[in-house]
């Protein structure tokens, strides 16, 4: 993360540390950056093994929930927290509160399709979701992805295991009706190889735990056919590795950044687990970004009209 | 159908094709190859938008019924079918039958991930799952890589958003447990990346809908890093082109070939629905194969030696 924070090149980005004060000192002043960033103290951070829920409340001190009240009180633009996908959630539910008509915020991943950028929602934010949460999402990501896309009426899809009617397990049939129901630009079921692919959606609603699998998914493919492609071009052309390894980019994390987290009152950033400085970085870069595009009110305004009665 | 049955070159497979004979015949004719197949009459086809178990309990002339038959009966030795995967498992349970412990036959598929190849499944025969049926695919998994690749005794891993303990939704969390209880070597969880990067599992165990969507989801990376790459290299490399589109078929049906249903009577392959020529040919070589290495025996005996009380 401090790596992160030190890669971050945007001008009029200024970066803040949440976290154990010594230790962001220590690792600061061991790159030559002491007194670069000002870091915020938080003592305590939530486990990869606790409830995230439990511990965000039970311990106000934690770096999430520091990190929430920093947004809340305006101290700070925007967060960004890596991998601590449920805690973060939790925090900034708990402290910003949501915007109306979005009951578990879904995070949102733009992916840089073969046919044009979409919005991939829920990346993983909630594993379990029912038709009226997959409908949240539809007008959630109908509406960030007229905010961070310009798209003026998104083409929303359904990801299901085929476009015919009646594929799909009993959650997507559901959905589908629900999803036919409202304001967003509804186009039906859309594939796995869509979302890399794209052409199809600007929009594709899924589940956490799908979204999750799918993402990650494509991440190993790029790193797979990354790597291949190296060992076969490295002998006979090795001054284009650099263009395979720029491909395969648009697919992993330094590239996607991070996930946001669509529907509180805040602007927060979710990076994945596995983030490198470059991708926490992006995800630094990306936060910068939509609370300089005002984000926040742009979408509560869209989904507001998204919302209300024809 | 037809041209992908031209495109088989193996010695010692010989093609039968089921359905229309007159439309077989003529569309042999046309490309110079009248007579080359039997064709056994099958007057019907089970449509994309049907019940499949009503239409092939109702019409006992379907394609896939009058496939299932010559399987059963010894005329052919495997059958392929593609994409109708509903239709296919429906005939195939209800004509050639199941194996001991396999409630619903399970669509399983070798993916040449970087580090080697591994067996996911289900990759689509079943969109809803239960523990229960999850363990079952685990022990049919475990059994299929040990004969198709080898392998004594095979890495089992479960596929959730993520490898920390309490990860995953509800079906996950008791998935784990079923599978820690199962005489199989279970390696607890693996991610999306796991499936093509590798190394991690050797059989990885998913629902049907997720399963799907994921290799549907690799697939269209492939596809995607594919054209990326071809679009830059074409200028200065164009001799690599080649290089590029063998090593992103890796991840696309010509190479992937289809699904072998896991734990019916017999050898049942069931292709992508957007198979070209050489990706049906690929399942026909691979259902031959299976033919000449007695899967279903093997399968039957690894089962049995995976149920019985240790």
């Amino acid at each position: 993360v401090v790596d992160g924070a030190l890669a971050v090149d945007r001008p009029g980005v200024e970066v803040v540390l949440v976290g154990p004060v010594d230790l962001a000192q220590r690792l600061l002043a061991a790159r030559g950056a002491a007194g670069r960033f000002e870091v915020v103290p938080a003592s305590s951070a939530v486990g990869m093994d606790e409830d995230p829920v439990r511990a965000v409340r039970a311990r106000p001190d934690t770096t999430v929930s520091v990190c929430a009240r920093l947004v809340r009180d305006g101290a700070v633009d925007a967060m960004v927290s890596i991998g601590a996908t449920g805690a973060t959630l939790a925090a900034a539910v708990l402290t910003l509160g949501r915007l109306p008509g979005v009951a578990r915020p879904p995070l949102a991943v733009v992916v840089p399709a073969l046919a044009g950028p979409l919005v991939l929602l829920d990346s993983g934010a909630t594993v379990a979701a029912t038709p009226a949460l997959l409908g949240q999402y539809a007008l959630a990501g109908s509406a960030y992805a007229t905010v961070v896309l310009g798209i003026d009426a998104p083409r929303v899809g359904l990801l299901t295991n085929g476009e015919e009617p009646g594929k799909g397990d009993p959650l997507r049939r559901d959905a589908a009706g629900v999803l036919a129901g409202l304001p967003v630009r509804f186009v039906g079921s859309v594939e796995g190889r869509d979302v890399p692919c794209g052409g199809v959606a600007d929009v594709v609603v899924t589940d956490g735990f799908t979204g999750n699998v799918l993402l990650k998914g494509l991440e190993g493919a790029a790193r797979m056919l990354g790597e291949v492609l190296a060992a076969r071009l490295g002998r006979d052309a090795p001054h284009l590795l650099p263009v395979v390894a720029d491909a395969t980019a648009h697919l992993q994390p330094e590239v996607l950044g991070g996930g946001m987290l669509l529907g509180v009152r805040g602007v927060v950033v979710v990076g994945h687990g596995a983030s490198g400085p470059q991708a926490v970085a992006r995800c630094v870069v990306e936060a910068a970004q939509a609370a300089e595009q005002s984000l926040v009110p742009r979408l509560a305004d869209a989904l507001d009209a998204l919302q209300a009665p024809a």
